[in-house]
Order: C-alpha cells, then structure tokens, then sequence
C-alpha cells in the first residue's frame, strides 16, 4: 500500500507535469505546499483558478492579458505601423521589459518544426499576413529565436510576407551587453565581427 | 507599465516561493499552465484545494494523511515495538518505498539547528519521548539524515530516551547499494570498511 493518499498523489502527479519538475522535485514541492497550507497552498489555487478565468489570448496579436484587445493593441500611443513578431508570450513579455520597442506584436505560438509535425497552419501566421497586408503596416520586425527551427519559421513568413508592402527586418546577432567573448560561440563571434560598425 | 496583468503576476509570485523555483522558471511555469487551462491550470487548482481540505497531521506519530491517526498507525499489522524516527514525511514515504520496516514512524517535523533557531521545543520531540516511555515499545531507530544537524538530533535524543526502556539504533552508514567506490566520500569509505562484514 502507498503512503501516499490519492488526494496528495494527484498533486504531485499535475505538479510533475509542469515544465523544470519531475516525479522527485513534485513530491518536494508538494510537501513543501502541504506544510503551508493557508500561506502558500490555498493562496496557490486560488490565484490559478482567477488567472484562469481572467486570462483572454488578445484576438489580434495572440498576447496574453486580462482583455481583448490586449493592453498593447488597445494603446493608442503604440506605433502601428511597426509589428514585432515573437514566438512566445514570454518573448513578448522579455521585449517589453527591455522598454524600447514601443510598435505592436504578433505572437506565433511557437515555430514550424518539421520534427515536432508544427505546419503553418498550427501557429497563428495567417492572422499574421492580413495584418501585415494592411496599408498602415510598414515594418515586420522577425524577432524569432536564433535556433534552426526559429530561423526555418523567419524564412517561411518572408516568403508569405512577399505580398505586403512591408519591409522585413531582424534582430541583430552579436555579442550580448555584458557578455565575454571568450565564452562566446565562433557563429556569434563570425556575425559580430562581419556586422562590425565604426567607434 | 509592466505588460503582466497582476492575476498572472500573483500566479508567478507565489510560484517562485516553491522550491526549485525562481522568478524566471515561475514565469515559465505559469506561460506552460495558462496554455493548458482546462487540462492542466484548473485541475491543479482544484487537486490543490481538495488536498489541503483532506489532508491532516496524525495526532499520533507527525505523518500526513486522509485520516487521524494515519494508515500507517491505525494499521493493526504493523509492529508497535519499534518506532523509526524520521525529519520529515517524505523520509518516511522513502522508507515505506523500500517496503522492509514493518513498524511505526515518528515524524520530527525537522532537525535542531543552532544556526538557524530550530530548538527542542520546535520539534515534534515531547510527543515522541511520551510514545518510547510506554510499556510496548522496545526499540527507536534515529532514521534522521548523516549532516551535522540531523547528528546533533540524533545525540540529543539519544540523551533525552536515556529514562526510557528501549534500545536505540541508527541505519548503517556504507557503500550505497549500485554506487562506485570512486565516487563516494572518504568518511563513508571509512565507515563501510570499519563495519565490514564477512562475505
């Protein structure tokens, strides 16, 4: 017989599921919540079942907030003509805090990945071209990670992109702030000495 | 204006308190749960709710479980002579695991520590020293871990059973079954030859 009952194994099974946690750190954190029942526990469910209901994906551009529009799409002072594409809401989120694109965003919802069978028509591209085919849109900025399938997904929205009358950019490779070139990979190095610019 | 609302700031606040977790992996976590409201958010919320409603301290010996006293203590087959004294449930779930202790548990509910102001008084220690001096127990097992801390409880219980009639053991310190000697420490090299035994 397990000691463990079936209310607290539930648990730890939903908690095993969440990503950076397996079967071994879930039983930790679920014991760790069971000590703090009314600080942490409750809290916990409570604040997942109100994100829960709260939370709308924006119809526009795909991000995640409390209404739809979302926040960015409803601001009037966001640029229009400017939209920043991103493959995930934390992109989004990672861009905001950097606090110096002030256009909108499209979020894709991931990249097209032949492995994982991701076709277009799993991600939110369509959308993606008739906003860009609009005649206030003059810019797509790709901002999709450097990673195979995010530079396979940059080169399918160029190609679909080819229609609007938009210009395509993307973000800069280099060495990151702060970052020392003795860590960095050659790839890196190779791009930031090729797009070298004057002191 | 931070582009969080705060429903989902709170999710990733109390999140990031779970151990493992930082504010960054929280902000992962939360991404992964509000992409899997109905099958994964909701559930766990109400999984969440339902433990901590059901799940209860035995009265008796620190466990948690359904009931009070726990299975394991209102279980008529196990052997009420021995008492095994473990820091925290889930030392005794690890024990129940291996399926070869037949008797009871005490739950210490953690260690003694100078450093961090954890005294006897912060233990679930008078209970246990109640349950050693009764006429059925004969022997406690200080189940508790090889640190320094778990040592001293060690120590400081052994001096508090000292009225009681029961012998007091400790596990084995060894080789760890499947581990290679290179590997492992020069103080469990030396424990496991000083307890060597013939083959």
């Amino acid at each position: 017989m397990s000691p463990v009952s079936p209310e607290f194994q539930r648990v730890i099974d939903l908690l095993a599921k969440l990503p950076g946690l397996g079967p071994r750190s879930a039983r930790r954190v679920a014991l760790y919540l069971v000590k703090r029942k009314d600080t942490v526990m409750r809290p916990l469910a409570r604040a997942l079942e109100e994100a829960a209901d709260a939370m709308r994906t924006c119809s526009t551009c795909g991000n995640l907030d409390t209404q739809d529009p979302c926040a960015i799409c409803a601001n009037g002072r966001r640029d229009p003509t400017a939209i920043c594409v991103v493959e995930e809401v934390g992109d989004l989120w990672a861009l905001e805090r950097a606090t110096v694109f002030k256009g909108t965003y499209h979020v894709l919802g991931g990249t097209l990945s032949a492995l994982e069978g991701v076709g277009p028509a799993d991600l939110n591209i369509a959308p993606l071209i008739e906003r860009a085919s609009s005649e206030t849109v003059k810019e797509v900025i790709l901002a999709v990670d450097a990673t195979v399938d995010g530079q396979a997904t940059a080169h399918y929205l160029t190609d679909q992109l080819e229609g609007a009358n938009v210009i395509i950019s993307h973000l800069a490779h280099g060495v990151p702030v702060g970052g020392e070139l003795d860590y960095l990979d050659e790839g890196t190095l190779a791009a930031a000495l090729k797009a070298r610019r004057p002191f």
